[in-house]
C-alpha cells in the first residue's frame, strides 16, 4: 500500500480509541506491526470522525505513519452500544459514553472511515446473536450482502482516497456451510480488494470455529487477501494461517498485557503469580523484546501487582512482541515450505488454557 | 559519585515503587535526569528490602543506573500507614497494603536503604503534623537529632556500602528559627555528607515555607549539598534555589501528568479541558520533548479524556521534561552569573494556581 509493505500472515495490534493502549507508535512499528486497527464506532463517538479529519486525518492525529485497517463499527454497534434499532436503512444507537443518539448506515460507516483516512475499509454488516435461530441469522447475513453492496458504492464514491485504499467485504453466515457460501458469492459479485471471514470468534469455540474455516475460507478468493476477524489466540492464529487466513486483529495481546497475562511459546504465563516473586529470568527467556532484554519477572511481578503502568507498558510491549515473532515465524515457514511442520511445532509445545 | 554525576540544582523524579510512574527508565534518563528517589517505606513493604537486595539491588531490580537517593519512610510511615506507635526506640506501624506489622527504628531504616543499594542514603527522623504544639514540636525534633546520630552510626558500620554511598541529615524544627537552628547545629556536630531541609511543603503554604528558608539554608554548610524535600511547584523550585537549595523531590511531574495537569512556561494547563479539542499545537509550542515533537494538543486532550494509559506516559514525559529544563536553565543562569534575572523573568511570567 501506498503507506507501507504489509507482510502476511499479518496481525494487526488494536488501536481501539485512536491509540494502541500503553505503546507509543513507535514501539508498536519495533513490534514488527506493519498495520493496526482502528475502530469506526469508538473514534465517530470520540473524538469524533469529522474533527480528525480537522486534524488531518487518524494517521497523523495519533503519529502512526502506516496503514490502518478501520473497521466498519458493526460489531461494536451491537454489543457495545445501548438501545440500537435496525432497519434496512441502518443502526440507529446510543452512545455507551454519553447516552446520544447516533445513526450508522452502509454510507455513514464509509464516510467516518474515509474521514479518518482509513487505508483498508470494511463493509458495514449486521451482526446477530450467534445463538439466533437459523432464518434470523439468514436475514442478518442477507442484509449484510446488500449492505457490502451498498458500502462498495459509497466507497467509490470517495473519489481520492478511494484511489488509494482498499474495501474488503465480510462474508457472514455463521457456521452455516450453504449461508457461508451465499455470502461469499454475494462479496465475489460485488468484487472486493480483500474478504473477511466474520462472525467467528464470539463463543463459538475454537474447534466450531476452525470447522467453519475449513470450508469458509475457500469459499474466498485466494489471489486476495483473507482476514479473520477478531482472532485470536496464538494457537487460533496457526490454526487458521494453515486454512488460509492472511489478516487478523486481536485485542488478546494488549488487553492481556494490562492483566497481567503474558504469551510465551509454551503458553500463557500469568504474571501475578508469587512464584515469580524473585524469579530472575525475563518474562520469557531468549525473547529480544525491550521488556525481556531490560527486566526480570520479578520486577515485572511486583509492577502487575503493585497496579504500576510500567506493568501495563512492558506486559503488552512483550505480547506483542510475541504474536509479530509468531507471525514472522509463520511467513519464514511458508516461504521455506514447512508451514506444516512449524505449525506442529508450535502447537505440540504451546499449552492453551481452556 | 560512583554511577554517575549529579548537576545541581538537580531535580529527582520520585520512583516511589521502583518506578517513576508510566516511564520507563531510559525516558527518565532522556528528560535529564541524573538521580531518582525511592521511597523505602513503600520497597520495605513491598517487594521487600531483602528480596530486592537477593535480585541484586534496587538499580539492577528497576533498571537505573544512576545514582538513587532513599528517604528514610520516617514521612510515609506517618502519613500512610496506620496505627503507628512511636517510642525512643523507633516507630511501629501497620502496613497500609495488608494490614501487617513492622517496626522502622534508625538502625533498620538504614538497613533498609543499604539492602536497597541506595546512592544517598537519608537519617530516619520524627514528622509531627504542623498543627502540633510548639512543645511537641520541639521533642520530635530532639528526638530526629537523636535518630540522626544513630542513623549515620549505624551508616558507618555498613562497610563498602558506606564508602560509596552518602549520608544526609535532615533539619527539623518547624518553622520556628530557634529550633531550626538547633537542629542544623545538631547535624553539624555529627557530620554529614548533605543536609536537608525537612518538614515544609506540608501545607503551610509557600510564603511560610520560603519564609523559613530565608533563615533555615543559611544555617547548613554551604559547601555539602543542602535539599529541600518534597518541594515543590515550578516557582517554588526557583524560589528555593535563589535561596541557596541545590536539590528537590517532588511527585508533582508524574502525578499531574496521570491527572491531566501540563506544566508549561506560562503555568499548569488542564488538558482536560474543552478548549483543546481540535488544538493542533504541542502541548507546550517550542519544547523539545517527544510528546511535544510529535502530538498535539488534541491528541493530547482525547487520550486523556478517554483515560487511556499513553496520556499518562505523553504528560508524565513532557512534565519531566518540563522540570529538567528548568533545572538546566536554573544551573546554566547560575553559572553565567545571572541567576536573578533569569528566576524573575521566570516568575513573572509563571502563573501558579492559587
Amino acid at each position: 500500500m501506498e503507506r507501507g509493505e504489509i507482510r502476511t500472515p499479518a496481525f494487526m495490534p488494536v488501536g481501539t480509541a485512536a491509540t494502541v493502549k500503553a505503546m507509543r507508535p513507535e514501539e508498536v512499528r519495533a513490534s514488527g506491526a506493519d498495520i493496526i486497527l482502528g475502530n469506526t464506532y469508538h473514534l465517530m463517538l470520540r473524538p469524533g470522525a469529522e474533527r480528525v479529519a480537522n486534524l488531518g486525518g487518524l494517521h497523523k492525529f495519533m503519529g502512526w505513519e502506516r496503514p490502518i485497517l478501520t473497521d466498519s463499527g458493526g460489531y461494536q454497534v451491537m454489543s457495545l452500544s445501548e438501545l440500537t434499532k435496525t432497519s434496512e436503512e441502518g443502526v440507529r444507537f446510543k452512545s455507551h459514553l454519553d447516552g446520544s443518539t447516533h445513526m450508522l448506515t452502509p454510507e455513514r460507516s464509509i464516510e467516518v472511515q474515509r474521514l479518518l483516512g482509513s487505508d483498508i475499509v470494511m463493509a458495514f454488516d449486521e451482526l446477530v446473536p450467534t445463538t439466533s435461530p437459523a432464518q434470523q441469522q439468514r436475514a442478518a447475513m442477507e442484509r449484510s450482502m446488500r449492505w457490502a453492496k451498498r458500502s462498495k458504492e459509497e466507497f467509490d464514491r470517495g473519489g481520492e482516497h478511494a484511489d488509494r485504499a482498499a474495501i474488503f467485504g465480510i462474508q457472514q453466515g455463521a457456521l452455516n456451510e450453504t449461508m457461508r457460501r451465499a455470502s461469499a458469492e454475494a462479496l465475489i459479485e460485488i468484487g472486493f480488494d480483500g474478504y473477511a471471514v466474520g462472525g467467528l470468534a464470539v463463543g463459538e469455540g475454537q474447534e466450531a470455529m476452525l470447522g467453519c474455516l475449513d470450508f469458509a475460507v475457500g469459499m474466498l478468493p485466494a489471489d486476495k487477501p483473507r482476514y479473520l476477524m477478531g482472532v485470536g489466540k496464538p494457537d487460533d492464529v496457526v490454526e487458521a494461517v494453515m486454512r488460509g487466513i492472511d489478516m487478523f486483529d486481536c485485542v488478546l495481546p494488549t488487553r492481556s498485557g494490562r492483566t497481567g497475562q503474558a504469551f510465551t511459546a509454551d503458553g500463557p504465563l500469568n504474571m501475578r503469580n508469587a512464584r515469580f516473586v524473585e524469579d530472575s529470568e525475563p518474562i520469557e527467556p531468549g525473547c529480544p523484546c525491550p521488556a525481556c532484554t531490560q527486566f526480570s519477572r520479578a520486577y515485572v511481578h511486583h509492577l502487575v501487582k503493585a497496579g504500576e503502568i510500567l506493568g501495563a507498558m512492558l506486559m503488552t510491549q512483550h505480547n506483542l512482541w510475541f504474536y509479530q515473532r509468531l507471525m514472522q515465524g509463520l511467513r519464514d515457514a511458508i516461504a521455506s515450505q514447512r508451514l506444516q511442520a512449524f505449525a506442529g511445532e508450535f502447537l505440540q509445545r504451546y499449552r492453551s488454557p481452556a
